[in-house]
């Protein structure tokens, strides 16, 4: 998608240890023209797949979500990352641990909200080692439900988190898949 | 707002210890077209107030304002609230207690992204004691940025946090401000 390469190539920010910092419009503040731009491009891809539910994961995939939801037209259930005293028993939990963050997260989602007849697109803003994703996949198979594909807006290539997936027959669509990105803040976008 | 009523009588569950669950259509599950019918309400009351930017707190508030953010065409911020690796040093700090979670955390917001010329539209899904509401506050005053309002989805009147902001001279709008409700799920709003 060449509006968001323009984007992260502008207003992204590489930091030593892998780090690609897009917090000027994607996970801090967010640019609300180029989230429904996203959402949009989703839209477009898994158009025909039937889908009856978006499915995220706190915190930062949820405006990303919204934007997609809005035009599938279906709901959008969020996972969360720990246990409240708002949340009952009655959960999917799977464990996820995060490069991000660099902690584990049990991740929940009530009962409730996915059943097996669900079609369920994921959708993240970053893909790294995929572990968030693994988890979602788990927590949507657990219901008996269908994963039609996963969107992710920016994936990391060189960590190899989608393309495992890939292989496993996971349907994963990347925004802008990075092949490598190095501290002078070049950065290099797959089949460009 | 009448739709938030009845959305909220027919599926909102009490639990005690007043706790109101709306997860099946405001905070894990979202139910898009209500909240989007929501952003239209907080543009409506807020619209002549030359906003600038909305401001919310992670997880559940990012959604909401996300709609509220697309109909005024302004940037969305969230209000992260744990320090990560991702973000620098040179954030605005506040100290919340969170109702919800039983615990504090530290809200932190970028200084790139707040400046003195803002204009700041606050959003969240719930208002209890409000102490969210404060941090945010605080942080927006920190920037030396204008608060013009906060539009909360859901307020426990009987908390006292929104009359209390009120009373400060804070516009504070809620669309469905509860006045009681009881263990046996009989709900009863403010000015009903």
């Amino acid at each position: 998608m060449r509006l968001l390469y323009d984007k992260i190539r502008q207003d992204g920010k590489v930091y030593p240890g892998n780090i690609l910092k897009v917090d000027g419009f994607l996970n801090h503040q967010m640019d609300i023209a180029l989230i429904e731009e996203i959402g949009k491009e989703f839209y477009q891809r898994f158009s025909t797949c039937e889908v009856t539910k978006i499915l995220t994961i706190e915190a930062s995939g949820i405006g990303i979500a919204c934007f997609v939801a809005q035009r599938f037209r279906v709901p959008l259930l969020f996972a969360k990352k720990a246990k409240t005293k708002n949340l009952g028993n009655d959960v999917y939990v799977s464990r996820v641990a995060s490069f991000t963050h660099g902690n584990v997260n049990d991740v929940v989602v009530s009962k409730d909200y996915l059943s097996a007849d669900d079609k369920v697109l994921i959708i993240d803003d970053f893909l790294a080692n995929g572990q968030a994703l693994r988890g979602l996949i788990d927590i949507v198979r657990q219901a008996g439900a269908t994963v039609v594909g996963a969107g992710t807006v920016i994936e990391k290539g060189f960590q190899g988190g989608g393309d495992a997936l890939r292989k496993e027959g996971v349907r994963v669509e990347s925004l802008a898949i990075i092949h490598s990105m190095t501290d002078d803040g070049t950065i290099v976008f797959r089949n460009e």
